[in-house]
């Protein structure tokens, strides 16, 4: 667009890659950042630089850290006895916010998905399995995402971990709290009917 | 967060302070981030850098260009009788889209909001008026936003501007193209109606 500065619009390419933003928002951000000061703009070229200069992924659970172990794998609190399994980074971080768990994590990198070319090999099985055959390991708990890719990865991973001789719990799926039964979805309302728990 | 990357946290916090990005939004971009090349995010952190380094402000109208005049006030092929003033440069991108208007513009940098603290001294209003009063203007089209601000702000340079001669107009109030006349709200309707045109 010759009306407007050719570095507005290759910021806003730039803004425009990033998941679930258009290129209407991608310009509004990049002319949002000409009105930034110069300092606030180096802080955040830096922050996005630095990430990828410091971050890794845990040697021993594959979560993102800037030290290996990680915090968590580190932590001489965490009951070494539970491994909850999940796809990705983001979901430690939703699992941590419960304050509800006290074991360790391993994220998968993912979940099986043939149709993405995402198979076995290309998500850390191989490591799982490792970890779950040390002695100490009493429970491995699954907690992929309950969509297709995440109820297949569950199923593939049950098998391959129950051999072991390791107990294997998935998470539950139900009725979100807060929510209305009468808007439940069918298949959400078959789960909740399915893991129905005395009380 | 001790359970993730300190630097993903900074850069999420990078994320956050843009328009319309929240916690969870700017969390998921740094994630994605960390999944780019190191090459996509040099690319990245330079754009940032570049908007603040080579973007100005145009010196007659206003508007941001890297090239002081910009390419719309130093393109012989404009119409030089007519001036369009806008509030932000993303206004100037909108109008010249359409391919409707050959004129110049002027940028105003905001509207009159006696709320928020600008007044006539914040916006580029002396700068139109010295353009306003060169002797080949004929005409100035204003088209600020049809809110608050922007009425109060077209109401305020039509007195500024006609007693230099020149013809002042503003652009039409009315039905959007597509939209439903029983969907319309109240004030947009009477807009429609006292504009209404002979067909």
């Amino acid at each position: 667009m010759a009306y407007t500065a050719e570095s507005i619009e290759q910021l806003a390419e730039q803004f425009a890659q990033l998941p679930g933003i258009g290129r209407k928002t991608a310009h509004r951000l990049a002319l949002f950042v000409l009105k930034m000061s110069r300092e606030e703009v180096d802080r955040f070229a830096h922050a996005l630089v630095n990430v990828k200069e410091k971050v890794r992924y845990c040697s021993v659970c594959s979560n993102i850290t800037e030290h290996d172990p990680c915090s968590i794998c580190s932590n001489p609190k965490r009951d070494r006895v539970m491994i909850c399994v999940v796809q990705e980074p983001h979901d430690v971080i939703a699992i941590e916010r419960t304050n509800d768990f006290k074991g360790l994590f391993h994220v998968l990198g993912g979940a099986l998905s043939p149709l993405d070319g995402v198979g076995p090999e290309d998500l850390r099985i191989k490591e799982l399995l490792q970890r779950a055959s040390q002695s100490e390991i009493e429970e491995i708990i699954l907690a992929l995402n309950p969509n297709v890719e995440g109820e297949a990865t569950t199923l593939y991973l049950s098998k391959l971990l129950k051999p072991l001789g390791v107990k294997v719990t998935r998470i539950a799926r139900g009725l979100p709290v807060g929510s209305d039964l009468e808007y439940a979805d069918q298949a959400t309302l078959s789960r909740a009917l399915e893991g129905r728990v005395a009380v």
